[in-house]
């Protein structure tokens, strides 16, 4: 990474933005932008790419230099990587993708034309063009597919001292590097090293007598996510990946997992807002369209359940319309209180807490709160309901109604992830489309069910 | 952190978990249990605790070694923290808080009795008092408050050779220290210098020669948030804080980064569902009544607004009583509609990528957007509800409302953000009850509103 532009803090990169914009409009002398633009780190780059609209930032991002497009391209999002591939042609993005790493190569691989990379694939030497068919045959979300192989290495027979002479003829270590892995004549793992346990030990001892055995390592086809949580758990900056043979392949380093983790963050948080992917803000509308439209589809469908069923009891309503204002009431509470619970227990099985056997008293303390629930809101709604309309009947009915529609609630919010983890399938995704579904038709269902019983 | 107990990966933690919890069923000697734990990493004992009932995790944590409580206290979630803590008397409280360092233990400073806090500060010395003090000093989400103050640091006159005696002096450097930081006599912050460097350098040099001057570094008022986002986008390992004179006071690393990333995603994903916050899965009923009635109690009042909506149409519906079967959709999608534009806007806003005079374009695009929704999704509803109820009227006040009602959502789905930023509220809190809030009562008006014009 290149150690000559200055780092900035959030307040002097937002800046920096409004003097670039400004500039652009007032339509500056390129020289002068491009000197701005050359003194910014990539990744402020990229921040910058992705906040400006469509038009200025193709503008901008002819004035980068050449050299530094890769970098940049690595940096930016999916969407706004995307917008600016489509305006570059083969011989830049060849130009561009020449001056990546093989694991860097391998993250935007999936964004290049074919021919473009076959083009690169053509200029890689060949222990680059093995790594990038390593790092390309690890699927999404595993531990090969984080990984660098920026790593530096040391036998295990030899002293601290010459290990320490063969770091001095290394020009600058890569980043991360804060520790050395120990390999045998047969490249297997046999340990880590710290930078910081090398440099207080006693240069004559072997490496073998100080190195780390129980050091964390992974194995390439691990998944992410577990190594994530190692990384969190035990506060690791690097960590050896090895193959099944057990030997050294790659790191993973403290970096990749922030990216990772913020992405998976963010997925899961756009995706229950039935947001496909990350949205370019500036995107056109189309763009914005495919992303959104197949929830929206889904939600149509859901509602239209909901509304045939309240259309059973048409008949109900018509001869009592006050039904008609207050089913909304049961099936919105009903929905809130499904989500809270599901929210909860997807969080809990994400974080391993819920074991075999925890469902049975899970499920009833669930059942327990929506009792408690039901009788505190329900109480009141039915009261309210009376004073309104002034008819005891439809206050119980509206009571009995909440209890009813919380306890199902209570039942899906347990079920949904304990049938969907039992299946194998992730327990997150779409919970709350499903909860909510439940809970409207249900709730409905349940209260005009009741109000035809008893009141008609 | 203990070296000696070995690293688990998920499965094996699962593992460990699953045999424990058969000791414990078959009452197994607390010999062999106390020994199981003795070799567990304080976050594993964490992990462990979490995924216990009360009454098994009380048993285990009766079995923990005492030097080990404050540790394992530091890692579990608040929640399981508090249930901890009740369960122990304020000598073994003292005596656990005596094994900490002072910023962890401002860490912990609020789940512990006063009481229990003064005996504590009595006990340590004037250097850990002050410390303790400074991080106290700052607010919740201010890089002051994730700081420690492990960090090793050289004067910039010395040679590289005597800072290298002065750190094999040191037993063993603290964990993430990837790099010294540099001060002058006064204890100014000169730059600092990474480990890797100091490697690779000439020994003769001074450190003033060698040292990065332009090095990120944090004041200890800085936002959190900012900080956070300034170790991704520089991919940080350490950083120096100091104080708004320049002097040195701590450091922030990426451990304390990461773990305050993964919190406020969590957090944020909770409220959002109307949790106040993180929930002992086994917490009885009447704790988690307490963590969720706030929200169920806004989404009460909301639904009630919707209701009496509805209610100022009642003549409408009793006339036409295919109304109440329809109006759930038109509110439901725009509910829907409006949570995807609201989501991708917060989260553009927390990325830095709306500046002043972008909000008129984006209310454009996404107006435009929710113009093609009505349009699609609308047409598609007016033909079904013409086929259901045979009312081509009904189906083009269907269509209208639809179209009208994703315009309101999309308005507000810009609104609400672009309105709680303006005031210099978080716009992420309770975005989705809000949106929600207004489509349901807009949409319901919007429909009914419209059928009471047009088919009346």
């Amino acid at each position: 990474m290149a150690e000559t532009q200055a780092r900035l803090e959030v307040d002097e990169l937002q800046q920096k933005l409004g003097e670039l914009r400004e500039l652009i409009a007032h339509g500056a002398r390129s020289a002068e932008l491009r000197a701005r633009l050359d003194a910014l780190h990539p990744a402020d780059m990229a921040y910058i790419l992705e906040a400006l609209p469509l038009e200025e930032r193709l503008a901008v991002w002819n004035m980068v230099k050449a050299d530094r497009d890769g970098e940049i391209l690595l940096e930016v999002s999916e969407a706004v990587r995307e917008s600016l591939i489509e305006a570059m042609d083969s011989a830049e993005l060849v130009a561009a993708a020449e001056t990546l790493e093989a694991d860097e190569l391998a993250d935007i691989a999936a964004d290049l034309p074919p021919a473009v990379m076959e083009d690169v694939v053509q200029s890689l030497s060949p222990e680059e063009r093995e790594r990038l068919r390593a790092a390309l045959s690890y699927p999404e979300g595993s531990v090969g597919a984080l990984m660098d192989f920026e790593h530096v290495s040391v036998r295990d027979d030899v002293t601290l001292e010459a290990a320490t002479r063969f770091l001095r003829r290394l020009d600058k270590l890569p980043d991360h590097t804060d520790q050395l892995f120990v390999i045998d004549r047969a490249q297997r793992l046999k340990g880590t090293l710290p930078l910081a346990r090398l440099i207080v030990s006693d240069l004559h001892l072997e490496v073998s007598a100080v190195l780390l055995r129980d050091a964390m390592k992974f194995n390439g086809e691990d998944s992410a996510e577990d190594a994530a949580n190692a990384f969190e758990r035990y506060d690791l900056v690097s960590a050896p990946v090895v193959d099944s043979a057990g030997t050294l392949i790659g790191r993973l380093t403290v970096d990749a997992v922030v990216d990772y983790i913020r992405q998976r963050s963010a997925e899961a948080h756009l995706a229950e807002a039935g947001l496909r992917e990350e949205e370019d803000v500036f995107a056109p509308v189309l763009n914005s369209f495919k992303n959104r439209w197949a929830w929206l589809a889904i939600n149509l469908v859901t509602a239209f359940i909901a509304s045939r069923v309240i259309g059973l009891f048409e008949g109900s309503i018509e001869r009592l319309v006050a039904l008609a204002a207050l089913m909304p009431i049961i099936a919105g509470v009903g929905g809130n209180s499904g989500n809270q619970t599901i929210t909860m227990i997807v969080r809990a099985l994400a974080l391993g807490q819920i074991q075999r056997g925890y469902w049975a008293p899970l499920l009833k303390k669930e059942l327990g709160l929506a009792l408690l629930n039901g009788v505190v809101w329900g109480t009141l709604l039915g009261i309210v309901a009376y004073l309104l309309y002034g008819n005891v009947a439809l206050g119980g009915v509206m009571a009995l109604a909440m209890v009813l529609t919380l306890m199902l609630a209570a039942v899906m919010g347990v079920a949904i992830p304990w049938l969907r983890s039992h299946f194998g399938r992730d327990p997150a995704v779409g919970s709350s489309v499903l909860i909510t579904a439940c809970t409207d038709s249900g709730g409905f269902f349940i209260f005009l069910g009741l109000a035809t019983l008893f009141l008609m």
